[in-house]
């Protein structure tokens, strides 16, 4: 009978969690509604909607009596004598998840909040006047908080470590700087073979006319064709492309289209597509625990980065798709070769903003962020001197400089928002998505032929049957050494990036 | 300092509710995206996010603590020495709410909703295959709950009473029957003179080609002139036609468009812009307490009977408009002179659908309701007889039967949803809009100048003086006789009604 015990005990932990994840998903739907329909008079009442939830939320989930019911049920010989069972993998992520968010005193996480939003709508005025003074005290701020969360949560090497774990759990400073100074040291050489190339691929056409209408039909064409579930989700408009996750089923994906400009909806939907395939990918009963839930941003990101880039800006993928999107958009592609609208969507070009960034350059811009806030947090930084590190480390990384703080250190929310230790994620995807790519064409033989006829089902079973269903069962670094057979390496990126490149600008590397 | 002490136990009490409507006013998010945009597959979860929310919502409201405190407020001297202050009549309104709702045992209002679920798709089936049998248990429960919840409930002279108190708080059945009594013997021999009428107004115009995007610009276009808000509210698209309060400046309204019939996004936008108006003029400070709230339901949809009908389909306001819409949809009203096109959005045609009624007949669709489910209520027909009673009722109200039970008794959703006591709030939106209509027209002098002229400043202002700004201060009856300085009566409609329809078949009544 102590067996029936547990299960009723533990039937009941999940219920619990699982209605605090319905009033989280009700907070996800606020938020999206918010951004996708509100009319601007509503944000008031909105913000106060979802303060609401979101402190429900957060008192259901540091409940004292949620920790005393996980600690019994760890104790118990069902989880002690089964290690790997369900039950124990659940029981151990939520008492990891519980411990973290119940260090944080309240007032601390009261006032984190209230920074970031206050930090946001400061960080929005100091971009449009280009005035970095006026964000600075703000980021002092910040930065201040973060590394009193940073000493609240403990650390073992670094303080950073505290940090990114939010973001990628048991991911190391030291493991990202080994990794992302690898990446690091090939590319920035090969990046600078690029620049004294003599091809310069014309871009041109893809700034032509290319009605709205059609890329709707479009966008959601190619949404389908990767696997992407209309009845359990849908694509919406918004100004900044988004995946969310509304509830058990019910995942949405937004993109924005650009009438001058072809490959901004096009990529967007490749990219929130594959992040919606991963979430429509986890088991929808677990909905809200462990195993129903994404193991990390990065993993989430390698999902996308996958559809985006490995996938979507392919020459098999084009050999496939592009006659179909000559055919739609026959004014402003008749005239453009396959070769030529290829190596348009994949030129090599230094720039400044990162979510602008070509497939090359971007972890550049990912590097530059990780060693200033890594700085910033160990005081080794100080925010005065903020710009002009960035400043310098884009000169030294990409050979450009801003002419402004709007288009350098201001650029991106996310400091404004609190958000530390997240930016290594972006890289992280974008190393696990190579790896896991490389590890799929190895498994499902040569799939050229499948990508030029549009089907993808083996590629998104693959990710289906080694990823999306374990939901958090292995953290991301047992996941990569599981799925690959190695651990995370720079090496399958800077592969991938050397076999594609190289042929595009005619160096002398093995062709694609 | 006992006064010091009430405003802080007051302000609790109301900051109490006012979180209580926060939850509220989520679940209006979480269905009207049900409604509008949620992916077919969401539909499990999202019901049990709202049901989560709607059960926490229904604790909060019935916290017996609130109950106490409420006691104590309306005990204190100040209410009782200033019983007209926002105090005592938002104290003295929530005391009425509370004692309503903590009558009924949570058995009771689980087992309605269960059946209210359980009961609307079973409607659904047996509507789409006409087939009354399979619904009648159905009914017989719902029946025999409503029967119950009346008895817990309470109610001085009838059962109906107490039922009809949830949508028209403090109206009578003895009042509707002598309001409707009246008007029906008046208005039944007038439509039998409008039946004898030779004039057939051709309505043929309304069924060519108006595309569907030009029907959008003109719905967005009509609400702004009527004073919708958009900066605190939007138009969407659905089957069914709604306005819905998402928060305290965002109302929402929808409509649908069919592209070979004008009339229906037109009017329907007229209609739910009339509600809108209502909410959008409520005092937001106050949201979520009784204030800020709308009286009933009868005057909600005297609101939006009021645009839809008196002002949206009088001959002044097409003077103004007609030219407009004859200029965006000119291949097909090219050729349709103004009377013709007001002619026909005025056609009196019995019909057996009540939502596609005409202005003249829809109270009768409603009194064939009323006398059904009082009669169901106290047991004086049975579920068995019900279709034949109706066919009877449809017979002798308006000369016409239905050819099956789909487009008879199965035609509303309300009774399958155990919303009994509801239909007649139809009816008093209409008597109450004629009412007011009728005193705005004497306080304010000739209007059909600015009419034509698309100026309604004048009269929206007068509702919002009038009606709007008071929210719950006073209950309908008192309202109508506050405004109006007499009771309601069913005079001013059918004053309206023959002298609208008198002229346009031909009759002997004044012209407009």
């Amino acid at each position: 009978m102590a067996n029936a015990s547990f299960e009723t005990k533990y039937e009941s932990v999940c219920r619990y969690l699982r209605e605090a994840a319905l009033l989280d998903s009700t907070t996800s739907v606020l938020s999206w509604d918010e951004r996708t329909r509100m009319p601007p008079g509503g944000a008031e009442y909105r913000a106060e909607q979802i303060t609401l939830l979101a402190g429900m939320v957060h008192q259901k989930r540091t409940d004292p009596k949620l920790g005393e019911q996980i600690d019994e049920l760890l104790a118990s010989s069902e989880v002690t004598e089964a290690p790997e069972s369900d039950p124990a993998v659940t029981l151990k992520r939520l008492k990891r998840d519980y411990d973290k968010k119940t260090k944080l005193p309240a007032r601390l996480v009261e006032e984190l909040a209230r920074t970031a939003v206050l930090g946001q709508s400061q960080w929005d005025r100091a971009r449009a006047e280009d005035d970095f003074d006026s964000f600075a005290p703000v980021l002092e701020k910040v930065f201040a908080l973060k590394r009193e969360e940073a000493d609240a949560l403990g650390y073992d090497e670094c303080r950073y470590d505290a940090l990114l774990d939010d973001y990628e759990p048991e991911m190391t400073t030291a493991e990202i700087r080994t990794v992302l100074g690898g990446l690091r040291d090939e590319l920035v050489p090969f990046l600078a073979e690029i620049a004294e190339s003599k091809v310069r691929p014309d871009t041109s056409m893809l700034e032509r006319a290319y009605p709205i209408d059609r890329q709707k039909n479009l966008a959601r064409e190619l949404a389908v064709r990767i696997g992407f579930d209309f009845d359990r989700g849908r694509i919406d408009e918004t100004t900044h492309p988004m995946c969310a996750e509304l509830g058990a089923e019910d995942c949405r994906i937004s993109t924005r289209y650009d009438e001058q400009f072809l490959p901004s909806a096009l990529f967007s939907v490749l990219h929130e597509g594959g992040h919606a395939l991963y979430e429509q990918g986890l088991p929808t009963e677990l909905f809200g625990l462990p195993l129903g839930t994404s193991v990390s941003l990065g993993i989430h990101e390698s999902q996308s980065r996958l559809w985006e880039n490995l996938v979507g800006r392919s020459l098999a993928f084009w050999r496939g798709f592009y006659p179909r999107v000559q055919g739609i958009f026959h004014e402003s592609l008749h005239d453009v070769p396959l070769e030529r609208f290829y190596q348009a969507i994949n030129t090599v070009k230094p720039s400044l903003i990162r979510v602008e960034a070509d497939e090359a350059t971007y972890n550049l811009h990912i590097m530059i962020r990780f060693e200033l806030e890594l700085a910033l947090l160990d005081e080794q930084l100080s925010v005065a001197d903020l710009p002009g590190a960035w400043n310098d480390l884009y000169r030294q990384y990409l050979g450009i400089e801003p002419s402004g703080d709007a288009e350098g250190v201001l650029q991106d929310v996310h400091w404004s928002a609190g958000l530390v230790g997240y930016f290594p994620t972006y890289a992280l995807g974008n190393l696990y998505a190579s790896q896991f790519f490389e590890q799929a064409a190895a498994d499902l033989g040569p799939w050229d032929e499948s990508f030029e006829e549009g089907q993808f089902e083996p590629l998104r079973d693959w990710l289906y049957e080694k990823i999306h269903r374990h939901g958090q069962r292995y953290f991301a670094e047992n996941l990569v050494q599981r799925v690959t057979g190695a651990p995370l390496s720079h090496e399958p990126l800077l592969k991938h990036l050397k076999g594609k490149f190289g042929p595009i600008y005619g160096l002398h590397y093995p062709p694609i």
